[in-house]
């Protein structure tokens, strides 16, 4: 007989598995190798930004006392003592009546308390002339303006991208405190496999799940470790993966983990000792999608069908990997949307669906991406979100207000929303 | 004096810049090298897929006609003839009363055309029963139904992603046609510019545009080649550049665009002969922001401001990168939501604010990454959205609509909307 499961509600499948993180040890790493990681110490001002009170405008630095009373029938004369550039210093306080030519970014001289931009002013011989008085401040960037030493500024546990990396070049950060990444291995199961580079014969498919499982890993910036295809046979699985383990921080198997006679994840499981948090989720694609941990390590039982793989990768694998890493927004973020095709199946289960959302003059809207069903492979390479249909209901139509989650955004989502 | 420069819109300094692409040519990569990279040859469906008749459940093949008549009053028996697990082929046609069990995803036996799943059977010693009648085509996914031999699914242009590797590998290509790279030369210019492991000094501060803007083109997945900082000097900028401009399909400058004294860009473009795009945009931060050619080669001189720098490079480099590598949704993608706090500045200019944006109980929301001056470091590393202010406003309120262009999204936009 058919062995009957338990389906559990996606969100509680994404709860069992992220209740099982745990989080990776720290190392240090060049900053020109962080893109992509997670934060393991806040990001702190070891110094005020701008350092030094600063130009921000190419200009006259005077002291703005001397300015007082000019008018356009009353202009104010000042004599240019020198010129400073972005990076040197005036050597000379600045006296009455006298000014600094200085460009954008450069420190404002001693005894200069405000700048004078050049459109401000009317050259003389000896320097330049003003209309209108300034206040001691004017035209001027505060040292400590952006950031005061000391100050915290992006937490641990965020994701370095581009502009993370500008702030830690700023404040000197030439390594990196980040979170080590996992090693995971990825293994595609079934005797159907075929390589990609194999011609097609009778009765099977090449491997596909597993040159995408690794673009995933790829696209989170997570190293793998490919053990191939394996047939469906039970010992040669098992020592494939009990090697796996025993090299790798977490494995992803596709395949294997139905209730057919040659399903053999499960067996494998109980030989392994690994505690199986789940074996069926309350969603389509990929009911089957299994996850069972052993010790720190996590084993990721995708679907064998691509749909129902990716979806699996995005909805557990993902928040699990980067919460190994320390990333404090692990999910994929959030959106709302109005569906923009009707969607009449009925969901026994909550669906996902492969879907292209766009903002239109309508608002929000997404349509599914073709073909969904779970052995689908052509929607699979479009889109751009997954819609996600609640269990229970009798279709939707089009203008029905759905929920999606977007796929491939660089920085995630702090809570599991839906 | 000061040179006055006539600013443009921004949409037409980003048609300036695409209208000036010229694509590069191809190369083929493996499979495993291609995520990223963009497509230049459509995929197209090599063979059927499914490339066979084939099961999509567990359960047993039968021949739909001997199923006639059967209810619950009337079981009808079948003899199991023998066992097809995926990856293997039945080696008998399929007889009247016959059947074989067949695993999910194997090939459909000769004669068999229609699947009975294993919970609409009662097992007997020599197969099983059923009480309902199936028809021709029950619980078969016949081959093509996915995609047909010959089909384009995916068109050239496209970025490849997970998705987009599993459909290579499905029909075989384990080498994928792309467009080649561009190899973006990095210089950032400024007196005052010290090195990300150097001590403060007074007037310095430490380059963090050269590390920001080379974490963007890593983002892209565009190969750079770093040459570090250059002095205001002019004669020693020009060498730099004239160098990167023989090592390098396009090079980034930042810094030295402005017209300070010591802003050397302007005469580097005019001794090279470059043609200078732009050199004045109407927008905050990055007004100077210029875009030259020489040859087939772009100059992206982006201001030295941090958060310039970064809108800079997000509003054009990237597009046109995007663009020389045959990308056609070179854009940022385009979402609308409500401001979530009041910016009362006025607009003289299109102004980009760094931002966060999320999904809330009162729809999309929109709220600043913290204090924004063009030169302030801090919001940088904050905020997955740039809002966007059209220029000639009094100022913003709450719950004011903004239009917002997402950053790190990895899918882009095919058309510029704003």
């Amino acid at each position: 007989m058919v062995e009957i499961r338990k389906p559990i509600p996606v969100a509680e499948a994404v709860a069992q598995v992220i209740g099982h993180v745990q989080r990776l040890g720290t190392e240090s790493i060049s900053l020109e190798q962080s893109m992509g990681r997670i934060l393991a110490e806040p990001i702190v001002a070891r110094h005020n930004v701008p350092p030094f009170d600063r130009s921000p405008y190419d200009g006259f630095a005077i002291r703005a006392i001397d300015s007082k009373g000019a008018s356009g029938d009353n202009r104010v004369p000042f004599k240019v003592i020198g010129e400073i550039g972005a990076g040197y210093v005036g050597g000379l306080p600045v006296g009455p009546h006298e000014a600094y030519r200085i460009m954008t970014g450069a420190q404002i001289p001693e005894s200069a308390d405000a700048v004078v931009m050049f459109e401000q002013t009317v050259e003389t011989e000896e320097g330049f002339t003003i209309r209108k008085p300034f206040e001691t401040g004017d035209n001027i960037s505060y040292a400590g303006e952006d950031a005061s030493k000391g100050e915290m500024l992006i937490p641990s546990g965020t994701l370095i991208h581009a502009g993370t990396i500008a702030l830690l070049a700023t404040f000197g950060y030439a390594d990196a405190v980040v979170y080590r990444q996992p090693v995971v291995g990825v293994l595609s199961t079934g005797t159907e496999l075929l390589d990609v580079s194999d011609d097609l014969v009778p009765g099977k498919i090449r491997n596909s799940n597993g040159p995408m499982v690794k673009a995933q890993l790829k696209r989170l910036g997570v190293p793998y470790k490919s053990y191939g295809t394996s047939s469906d046979d039970l010992d040669a699985c098992t020592e494939v993966i009990e090697r796996a383990l025993q090299e790798t921080d977490a494995l992803i198997t596709t395949g294997g983990v139905s209730v057919g006679d040659f399903d053999h994840l499960p067996a494998i499981y109980e030989r392994l000792g690994a505690k199986v948090l789940f074996n069926k989720v309350a969603m389509r694609p990929g009911s089957v999608t299994t996850v069972a941990v052993l010790g720190d390590k996590f084993l990721f039982g995708l679907s064998g069908n691509p749909s129902a793989c990716f979806t699996g990768f995005e909805l557990f694998a993902r928040p699990a990997l980067l919460s190994l890493m320390g990333c404090t927004a692990p999910y994929l973020p959030y959106l709302k949307a109005k569906l923009a095709e009707d969607f009449t199946k009925p969901n026994p289960f909550t669906r996902f669906i492969r879907a292209v959302w766009q903002m239109t003059g309508n608002g929000v809207t997404a349509a599914p991406a073709g073909f969904n069903k779970s052995n689908a492979v052509s929607s699979i390479a479009r889109g751009n979100c997954l819609i996600v249909l609640p269990s229970g209901t009798r279709g939707y139509s089009t203008g029905d207000e759905v929920d999606l989650l977007l796929i491939g955004a660089e920085q995630g989502a702090e809570d599991w929303v839906l």
